[in-house]
């Protein structure tokens, strides 16, 4: 039965339960493509009964584009075939549901999820990683390490299973025995690419796979623009560690902004096109420049619990001394031998200044005294 | 005679004149040590006549540090070492005084200057770039190449004559036929470092040398400090190319901040600890992330006169396809052909689209027809 063909009381009493609020869901996601340029913003703010109805019918024919889809459905299969695969659906109201994509402006009906533990909750404490398939080596080192520490430190890494950064900040975090989410441009039970069929059964087992695309949704071009601003709606903030110019980075930064997250990009060489996209990021675009785990769990932590150590280079032996001794040993010749009254002259100090300054320094192991008068110590001080 | 002993007439006379003026200015330089902690606070803002007075005097007891060397100063010996170099000594008013070292808190007294053209012209359209001495490579080659490209488009490249990025900049200025600025923290008849004695005599040539520090004037530490902030204060903008946390460069980058000059950074692999100082103030101290050429012109370059290109990645085949048809190139099968009713479905396109599609798709090469229906072209179009 439709639900057109409803009684107004069975209607309301639908809405009301899980059963007809999934049921129109999956209904929408099998038949409106993420992101349709035609029919997306038709359906945007509508509640999912209406949308449903307004695409079912396509009074007016803007929906047509659906018909096919529409024709084609048949809900209890692809229930079906959500529990063969051991999978879950989530959707608005359950415990699991990822809050932040309530953010997009249209966001995904529902979410298929396989795996371990609570979406929801991995995504409290996450970062989104992401960059370049075509990484060098620079880039999945540093991505690597990257994702070990954040995971390592709590943080869940979320990341979209391609080749290059995203497979290195996986396998990161699947090191230090973390958490990752793998957010797909395909649906649950299609592998891709194909040779991360084993990283993808690893994330399965000890984290999350989602996705907003029902089963059997091949994983076509623009599903990775649609899935890259889930990426960004999951988490609070996203991390593009290498990127061309041109990149499906690009649009989950673009994505990361627009919902105010928080966006941080890692530079490289100047002299490697996959850092350019970065660059472009910090230059252009207000990402955060980070360099290591410290600096993003500074910028995506708790404030105040996470904050990184203050980056500071290691102090000399000299660092210890005031400045008008400093002076004073700047001038000490290495040679030969030298006076105070020459001291006074060479370094700009007065005659006491010289005094004191020689008696200190001598007593640190700076300077020596040899025939001639004052000079370096040949052995400095420990 | 003294200043102190002429009458009132003579002295009113001798400030009108640049010999007058030269004098106390040559006698501040080579008895007070630039940015010296106890003295240059009590001078700052003070007309040169009443600074000389007061350190000569030393009525209070605030200017003792100068004692020994006003009593060991001899101008007319500094005047005939400074011709002997073949150097010029250059004070505010005269044609070739940069102007932008007014800015500074504590200006330079005088300039001692040797080379060729005017220091004044040769820093109005100029970038100072700094950076480690310990340089890497990558480093090296960096600032060799943007030096270059900048002397190549007009710009002087005003430097400190050190090894590492210093040395770089300069030679590849001096490569591009383009002139560069070395500024000394040591007199004008110190070639340092001594392996650069061959770049100094170059830079001579054709470029210009210039130091605040009266001939025979050791390079000591805290005088490579005071040496940075002319570096800043005589250019437009600073680049810093490779630096540690703990460097030169760091005053250099902050006396340009603090003068409203721009700043520039080049970033660098996060695993190196040359660009550590880089990202440091990229991130922390608002420095424009430069990559190159085009991005410093632009920075640095008159407003419209030097706009870079706007970085794109190249176009491919497929960009110039519509949004439809791009949905269904990539909902279309590469082996097996198939039917418009499922491309209608997986692409979730209405059958008109397909059909029209298929059309413009084909005509342009991206698929082709087989006996089980439509599929990817073997052969991709031209």
């Amino acid at each position: 039965m439709t639900i057109e063909a409803m009684s107004a009381a069975r209607q309301a009493e639908l809405c009301e339960s899980r059963e007809g609020r999934l049921a129109v869901r999956l209904a929408l996601a099998a038949t409106v493509e993420p992101a349709d340029r035609t029919m997306t913003p038709l359906l945007r703010g509508l509640d999912p009964f209406t949308a449903w109805a307004m695409v079912r019918s396509d009074a007016d024919g803007k929906f047509t584009r659906a018909a096919a889809r529409v024709q084609a459905l048949r809900l209890e299969d692809v229930v079906a075939r959500t529990q063969e695969l051991g999978a879950r659906i989530v959707i608005p109201g359950d415990e699991e549901w990822p809050c932040g994509v309530d953010d997009l402006e249209s966001p995904p009906y529902c979410l298929w999820v396989v795996g371990t533990g609570s979406l929801r909750q991995a995504c409290e404490r996450s970062v989104s990683m992401v960059g370049a398939r075509a990484a060098t080596p620079y880039g999945t080192q540093v991505a690597g390490e990257m994702a070990y520490g954040l995971a390592g430190r709590g943080f869940t890494i979320v990341s979209g299973a391609a080749h290059g950064i995203d497979t290195a900040s996986h396998r990161g975090a699947l090191a230090a025995g973390g958490r990752t989410v793998a957010a797909m441009a395909c649906g649950i039970d299609i592998a891709y690419p194909v040779a991360n069929t084993g990283l993808l059964q690893q994330i399965e087992r000890s984290g999350l796979i989602v996705t907003e695309l029902p089963p059997g949704s091949a994983p076509q071009k623009q599903r990775f623009l649609s899935r890259n601003r889930l990426i960004a709606a999951m988490t609070p903030g996203t991390v593009v560690v290498e990127a061309g110019l041109r990149s499906g980075s690009r649009s989950t930064a673009t994505a990361a902004s627009r919902l105010s997250r928080l966006l941080a990009a890692v530079p490289g060489p100047v002299t490697s096109p996959a850092s350019a996209g970065p660059h472009q990021l910090i230059r252009d675009c207000g990402a955060t420049l980070v360099t290591d785990v410290d600096d993003c769990a500074e910028l995506f932590g708790a404030i105040g619990a996470d904050l990184g150590a203050v980056k500071r280079a290691e102090t000399t032996v000299t660092d210890r001394l005031d400045e008008p001794d400093k002076r004073l040993l700047d001038a000490m010749p290495v040679v030969r031998g030298t006076t105070v009254a020459k001291l006074a002259v060479s370094a700009g100090l007065t005659g006491r200044e010289v005094t004191r300054g020689l008696a200190a320094l001598h007593a640190a192991g700076f300077v020596e005294r040899i025939e001639s008068g004052w000079r370096r110590a040949q052995e400095g001080p420990a």
